[in-house]
C-alpha cells in the first residue's frame, strides 16, 4: 500500500492531506468504452468476469483512458449467489435473473453455505493479476453488494418496481430475513478478507436497494449487516466504502458504522452532510450521472458545484452519484476527470 | 363544502381540530379492488377515463367498500398531453407511451397549447357527477401531475430507468425546458381552476418525478412551477396538496411553497419533518404500501408507528407513501382504515 505512486484516492478515503481530490467513476470499466466493447464482443458476461486475463484488461482500461485515480476490479455483485448454488443469467441492458428464486428459508437452507468463496478464487486472480499489471500507478477497489442489497436479487429474482417479494419476507418473516442476512453477512465478510489478502486495497460495499426500506427498516435490515461485516473484515488500514443508495435518512448511523467513506447519490447534499457528520468519515460522490449527456461547459459547471459544496479540505473523493450510464461519450468522461484534477486543487492549500 | 358530512379530511388539510385522523388511499380506486377489474374487463383504461359515468363509478367504490375519508377522482395526469394532441397509450401494468416523443421545443411548440382544457369536458363532467352521487358524505379531490412530471413523460415518451432524455434536456437546454414548463404550469392551473369549478374540494399535485432531480435542479424545475400553480389557481379556501416523491432535501422549501399539504413518501419520517417545517402545514402519508403484503398484525404495528411519528395534534392525513399495490388483499386495506379510524382517536383529545 505505502508503495503506489498515485495514492491520493487512499489518503482521502483516511481523511489525510492530498494535494487535490481525487477521482474515480462508478461503472468505469463499462459499456460506454469502446474498448470494453470490444473485449465483450467475444465473450459473453459472465465469462468476462470469471476469466481473470479479461478481467484484468477491462479493469486497467480506464487508468489509462480515462485518467481515474483507483481501480475498482471488475466483477458483479451476484457471483457471491452463483457461487452459493443460484443459476444466473445476466443480460446487460436487461438486468440479472435467476432461474430459481429464493421462495423460502427452506430454499435458501439448499444453497451452498459452506466454503462458497472457495468457488469464487476466479475473482481473487483477477485481483492479484490486475495488482500486478497496475505496477503501483494507482490502488485497486474490491467490491460486494451488501447482503440486503444480494437477499434482494436472490428473493425477487428479478428486476421488480415493487420489491413486494423482499418486502413480503421482512414484513411477514422477519426472522427468517435475520437468519438470512446474517449468513449472507458472514459470506461477504469471508469474501472481502480473501480480496484484501489477494491485493485490494479498498473495499466497497454496495447496497443499491437500502434506499428502498423506510429508516426503521433500513436500520434494521440493512445498515446493521455492513456494520457485521466491516467488524469481521480481516485488513490493515484499507478502507470501508459504504454507498447505500437513497438512504439520506440514516446518514448520522452510518457515519457511526465503522465505513471510513460514505457513498453520496446525486439528491443528497455534500455540502450539508459534511456538516452533519463532521470529521467521523470521508465522502465520496456525488455528481448526477446525466450530467455527462451535457455539454463541455455544463459538466464543468456542475462539477465545480459539487466541488464547492464540499468545500476546502480532505476527505473528499470525487465520484458521480451512481454508475456511469452505457450510452456516455468517453470524451465527456475524460473531460470532468481533468478538470477535477485541475480544479480542486485550490481546495487543498 | 360546508355541507359535507365526513369533513375531516378537509379539516385536517387546513390544521383544523378532528376527532381522529382521516384517511384515504393514492390509487384507492384501482386494480386491487375486484369491482373495479369488473368495470375495467368492460372497457379500456383511457375509455374508462373518458366515459364520466364509469369514472364516478369506480371513484365511489373505494368510498363504500374500504371506507375512506375522501373521494378522488378517477383519472390520469396524462390526459393533459393527450388533450395538447399527444397519441397515448396506456397499457396497465406496462406503464403508457406516447408515439411521438417531444424532442425539441419545436415539438412542443406544435401541440394545441390554445386552451387545451376545452378537450377534457369529460374530467368536469366525471367530476360533477360523482359530486352530485357522493352526496356530501365526503370531500372529493382532483389532482393533476406537476409541470416537470408531465415533461418527463412527454420527452422521455416511455418508461425509464435514466431519464437521459429530460436530464439531457435540462442540462443541454434549460431555457427550452423553463419555457415548455411555463406553458404546461398555466395549462395546469386553469384545469385544476375548472375542477374547483366543477366540484372538487382539494387538489393534488403529483410529482411523481422530482425527486429524480439533486436539489439544485428540482428548485429551479419542479418547484418554482408547482408555486406558480398555487397562485394562480382560482379556489376559496380548496386546500392543495404537493407530494413530490423523493424530494426529501426540500422540504423546508416546499413548505413555503404555498401548499396547505405536503405528501411525503415512506422512506421520510413524518415525525422529523413535522418538527422540521412546525405549523406551515399540515402532512399526508406515510405507510411503506409493501406492508400491505403483511399479516394484520404486522399492518396495525406499522400504521401505530406512523400515528405514532406524527404524534398528537391537529394537521395529519394517513395514507400510503405512494399508490396501493394492484396485487394487495383489498381486506388489508380495510382492516387498514378501520386500524387508523380507531386507534388515531388518542391523538385528537
Amino acid at each position: 500500500m505505502n508503495k503506489i505512486k498515485n495514492d491520493r484516492f487512499l489518503r482521502a478515503c483516511l481523511r489525510q492531506e492530498v494535494d487535490r481530490t481525487p477521482i474515480w467513476i462508478m461503472r468505469q470499466a463499462g459499456r460506454y468504452l469502446p474498448d470494453y466493447r470490444k473485449v465483450r464482443a467475444k465473450t459473453d458476461f459472465l465469462t468476462l468476469c470469471k476469466t481473470p486475463e479479461l478481467a484484468t484488461e477491462v479493469t486497467l482500461q480506464p487508468i489509462d483512458i480515462i485518467g481515474v485515480d483507483a481501480a475498482i476490479i471488475f466483477s458483479d455483485i451476484l457471483v457471491i449467489p452463483e457461487a452459493m448454488g443460484m443459476k444466473l443469467e445476466i443480460e446487460e441492458g436487461r438486468g440479472p435473473v435467476f432461474e430459481n428464486r429464493i421462495k423460502s428459508i427452506n430454499d435458501f437452507n439448499k444453497l451452498n453455505r459452506n466454503n462458497p468463496t472457495s468457488k469464487l478464487k476466479y475473482v481473487m486472480d483477477a485481483l492479484r493479476l490486475t495488482k500486478n499489471e497496475l505496477k503501483n500507478r494507482v490502488p485497486l477497489i474490491g467490491f460486494s453488494g451488501s447482503p440486503f442489497t444480494l437477499l434482494t436479487y436472490m428473493v425477487e429474482g428479478k428486476g421488480t418496481k415493487t420489491f413486494s417479494k423482499i418486502k413480503g419476507l421482512i414484513y411477514s418473516k422477519p426472522e427468517e430475513a435475520h437468519k438470512m442476512l446474517s449468513v449472507l453477512s458472514d459470506v461477504i465478510a469471508e469474501y472481502l478478507s480473501e480480496k484484501i489478502e489477494a491485493g485490494a486495497d479498498a473495499l466497497q460495499l454496495f447496497d443499491t436497494w437500502g434506499g428502498i426500506l423506510s429508516k426503521k427498516e433500513y436500520l434494521e435490515f440493512s445498515l446493521p449487516y455492513m456494520e457485521k461485516i466491516i467488524s469481521q473484515i480481516k485488513r490493515e488500514k484499507e478502507p470501508v466504502i459504504v454507498f447505500s443508495k437513497g438512504a439520506f435518512h440514516s446518514i448520522s448511523e452510518m457515519a457511526k458504522s465503522g465505513a471510513d467513506v460514505l457513498g453520496l447519490d446525486w439528491t443528497m447534499d455534500i455540502g450539508e452532510i459534511r456538516k452533519k457528520v463532521g470529521k467521523k468519515v470521508a465522502l465520496q460522490g456525488n455528481l448526477d450521472p446525466t450530467v455527462l449527456y451535457a455539454p463541455g461547459d455544463v459538466i464543468r459547471q456542475k462539477a465545480s458545484e459539487v466541488l464547492e459544496s464540499f468545500g476546502e479540505g480532505n476527505g473528499h473523493i470525487f465520484n458521480l452519484g451512481h454508475g456511469i450510464l452505457p450510452d456516455i461519450n468517453p470524451e465527456n468522461a475524460k473531460l470532468l476527470v481533468k478538470f477535477v484534477k485541475t480544479q480542486s486543487k485550490k481546495y487543498h492549500k
